[in-house]
């Protein structure tokens, strides 16, 4: 399945290169990611990624072999950064307390951080990528695995570049699910769209082989990308009516219909896009940066939405092009967007002989 | 200059399919725009425009004849469409009285909005587009120009088509300058992005040529929204530092530079990005929505910084990939950007033999 798509350029050095389609699985914790949807992703010759944030150190272990089992194929796991423990205190009792009596009890923790990078260097999946924030160069030289970071600013890129990433994921405003921003600005920050970032790192003095990510769903957003410099893209929503995909029925629902998401900190303290529902609009102007304070606040009251398929109650993660994700398999989800991409591009050059 | 790019396809209706180059110049009102920008990119096989907006009816003519005299090119002629008079009276005061004593009177007007419709009525550029709202269907039948509708949502987009539009202008929130939306909607809206939107209306049931705007400023995007499906893209901070731009000595350092932008009221009432200076950094968090009643409060303070060549005192409009423009001839502008388009596209077309 590699090889394929290989140019007479020099022996590549990054695995972006030697993938058959230029689609990466985007890593999407909580919920929608599962050991078959990254299997299926690598075994049809994109990356296919396991999202270990929210996962026990156990459970990721498995998820890990469990993909190990299903297919030969490289494949990537991602791990959040931990971020401050500091938040203000008196502002998270009250937005806890405005959530109501269903709230749960709000604390900090890494996710485990040590454990999970234990895991990762022990396993050495093909890729290692971060998110929120960009570890050391001393971590980074720990693993054995190629090591992308998810960068949401051209200053972001060259921290990056400078710890030693061998890729950067770009992550545009347009992305669902949080942004990958290293420290949350309060207002949000720039929000460079994946169009406007692409073009700024690639124009910068960051020379590394560049992930475009954010509201790439259908095969010309893919190649508008491709086009634009990108080695690959790294897809969310697209993936997210996947049969292979453990997204819940009420979030498939919502997916499939033209509906404006946001940005809002109400369900986890961290900015993050979804599809606006009840919940973003009641506690949306009252949110605060406190993360993961609040998203373990919520968890209770989520959890219980969830359960009922109540698409009012929960956080509804997407991208702002989400009603453009197709009820496929993954694989062919792969196929179909790499093969109308390259078509789509060969049209475009056409126009001009 | 034209039929050089036709293909096969049925004989085209909209301009567009007889532009040499997909590159349209974005009408830049209160400053950068000039008759000789606008002929200069029609001259070179692009789409100049004259920004209406701003300017007294007698100078827009003066501007249609000016175009007139340098080219034989088709351009078009973009309009602001008035809104509503009604502000929060309370606020706008309050807000004027913490600009100081240099702010000026603010007030209502429609741009002169009859007035102007008459002379595009009698002087018949090629296209007409408009900005900040949607006509009746009755002026659009009144043009004998090809009508143009800036939008930033599907939403927005149908309504244009209804309205008898042959062309929408999508305009992605990396745009410098003021947000196209009918109604500068509170939050400031979903904020599409130029690709996502691109995609969601390309998509949709509207079926109608597309020109993206927003964030585009070197070929490799510009063969990104090609392949994404635009006709054409429209350009605004790339030509801004363009001899024929009459931008602002203070105005063309900034652009020059790597620095963030913003969305602000903080300049004129309405959403616009711009580069951030410390004028918007006084006045963002309390700026309100009264268009274009604040925009004359601050029009004295404007011009005054403006003469001082002082970019911490007026309003620094700027997409967000506005460092990456080049201070060439216009006409120069358009073929290399078109040219590198092309290149692009074939080349990423050529990673998939």
């Amino acid at each position: 399945m590699f090889e394929r798509g290989l140019t007479s350029a020099p022996l590549p050095t990054v695995i972006l290169k030697r993938l058959e389609h230029p689609i990466v699985q985007a890593p999407m914790a909580g919920g929608p990611s599962t050991p078959e949807l990254a299997a299926a992703v690598s075994g049809a010759g994109g990356l296919g990624f396991v999202a270990a944030g929210y996962l026990s150190p156990e459970r990721l272990r498995e998820d890990i072999a469990a993909v190990r089992a299903a297919t030969d194929a490289p494949f990537g796991v991602n791990l959040f950064v931990p971020g401050a423990a500091d938040v203000d205190e008196e502002a998270l009792s009250a937005f806890v307390a405005r959530l109501g009596p269903d709230a749960g009890e709000p604390r900090y923790d890494d996710d485990a951080w040590e454990e999970k990078l234990e895991i990762v260097r022990a396993e050495a999946p093909a890729v290692v990528s971060f998110t929120f924030g960009c570890p050391s160069r001393e971590i980074v030289a720990s693993l054995s695995s190629e090591v992308w970071m998810t960068v949401t600013s051209v200053a972001e890129a060259r921290t990056a570049r400078d710890a030693g990433a061998d890729a950067l994921v770009l992550q545009g405003v347009e992305a669902g699910g949080h942004r990958g921003t290293f420290d949350d600005p309060p207002g949000g920050g720039e929000g460079l769209s994946t169009l406007a970032l692409l073009r700024l790192v690639d124009s910068s003095d960051v020379d590394l082989p560049l992930v475009a990510s954010g509201g790439i769903t259908d095969a010309a957003a893919l190649a508008a990308v491709l086009a634009a410099g990108a080695a690959a893209a790294q897809l969310g929503s697209a993936f997210m009516l996947a049969p292979e995909a453990a997204t819940n029925p009420a979030h498939r629902r919502a997916l499939a219909e033209e509906a404006p998401t946001g940005l809002t900190r109400a369900f986890s303290g961290r900015l993050a896009r979804g599809i606006e529902n009840r919940f973003m609009r009641e506690h949306d102007a009252h949110a605060i940066r406190a993360y993961p304070h609040v998203n373990y606040a919520t968890s209770p009251m989520r959890a219980e939405a969830r359960k009922r398929e109540d698409p009012d109650g929960f956080n509804l993660w997407a991208g702002q092009t989400h009603n453009l994700a197709e009820e496929k398999p993954a694989a062919q989800i792969v196929r179909e967007l790499s093969e109308g991409a390259y078509a789509a591009l060969k049209a475009a050059a056409a126009r001009r002989a």
